[in-house]
């Protein structure tokens, strides 16, 4: 998925702001499911962030073109653990591992089929 | 209201960024609800912006404390506009007229009496 | 210009939040120059946001795909005003008049000619 | 530090959206520097992040005042590791590891005295 940075992506520092990088991310995994034709809420479904490790190699810049990557890393019964980086050029600016879990009303449940496909055929 | 001017707020260009003056009287708007013990979402009732016209005189910087002022400009049975500055040090940096309609069950509706109070304080 | 709504640009409403749009708009208004080979800073030149007067008519929801149409409604020597407006499958959800102006150097300057004619070609 | 959940950083789920706590971080961090009279941009010096661990234990809601706390968890010659934690009513929601790096001139550079007064109260 290919993002461009805009304007309102930058701070003073003339970089994109350091958790911006998490909002590409998720529009990612929006993209995951948008792009199978599902959507990230299901019925009473949908995921939350529970964990975050992220490391900033070099910034984005304002007009970039970045990329973002995503692989599964680990797969549980009510989670799912996904390394996410952010290219440029072939260049890795950010990478992030997040832990998301999955919630039915509210509550910690079992990933449901609809989504266990999208997430294996990223492995 | 005061409100600092943070990193995420500004752009490249050094300046707070130009929709984020929206976000600062909404906040504003917000605390009238708040400060007076009460909250913008009251039962199925709730605001949405309908309309705004503003003007940009002079930008705020990273730093700066501005204060949000807030006046009731017109009030009828379902909507409420606004008349809100930003201001650094005495001095107008943004002015803003704000059309406010009221929704029950996202449907227009009459603003109840809850609401009504508080727009009437600020004329 | 084509923008999906993600996670991070609705609120608890469950629409995009109001000053979203106004981000919207100018991420296609940055389209304008890099899709013309250009860039929204030229040497010391660049704009700023000067008056904004916008409608919201409908809400954009989650997942939604819309379109930002640009169109100039006038060009003076130091200004331009563009109507924008946000569409949903040929609906118009928002409509605004945005005048932009000129700065080099963070002071009003005339357009020069490497803008001018992007604008032109927008009439 | 004290922070009110606005609209603004909420999302469709009703709870503040992932990225913004690592916002609400930042604005304490700066903080740190203008409570003490200084600013986090110095000469040509100042931080950018460079690595985050978060854990989101609980969800914070539109209206709520959060505080955010702020330790010294490490400090070198060139960058500092603070434990941010995000508390409501005593309760932890959020918990951040952040690597904060020095820059001059967007170098890595040795944190001006200046810088490391503030970090060594925090200890």
């Amino acid at each position: 998925m290919k993002i461009r940075v805009y304007y309102e992506d930058t701070d003073l520092g003339g970089i994109v702001y350091h958790s911006k990088y998490l909002n590409f991310c998720e529009r990612a995994r929006s993209e995951l499911f948008f792009g199978a034709g599902k959507s990230p809420v299901y019925n009473e479904y949908h995921f939350v962030v529970k964990k975050i490790c992220a490391t900033y190699h070099k910034p984005a810049y304002f007009g970039d073109i970045v990329e973002v990557k995503t692989k599964l890393e680990k797969l549980s019964r009510v989670s799912a653990t996904l390394r996410q980086s952010i290219v440029r050029n072939g260049e890795i600016l950010f990478e992030m591992d997040v832990t998301l879990v999955c919630l039915k009303d509210n509550r910690p449940a079992r990933i449901p089929d609809y989504f266990l496909e999208l997430f294996q055929k990223l492995s």
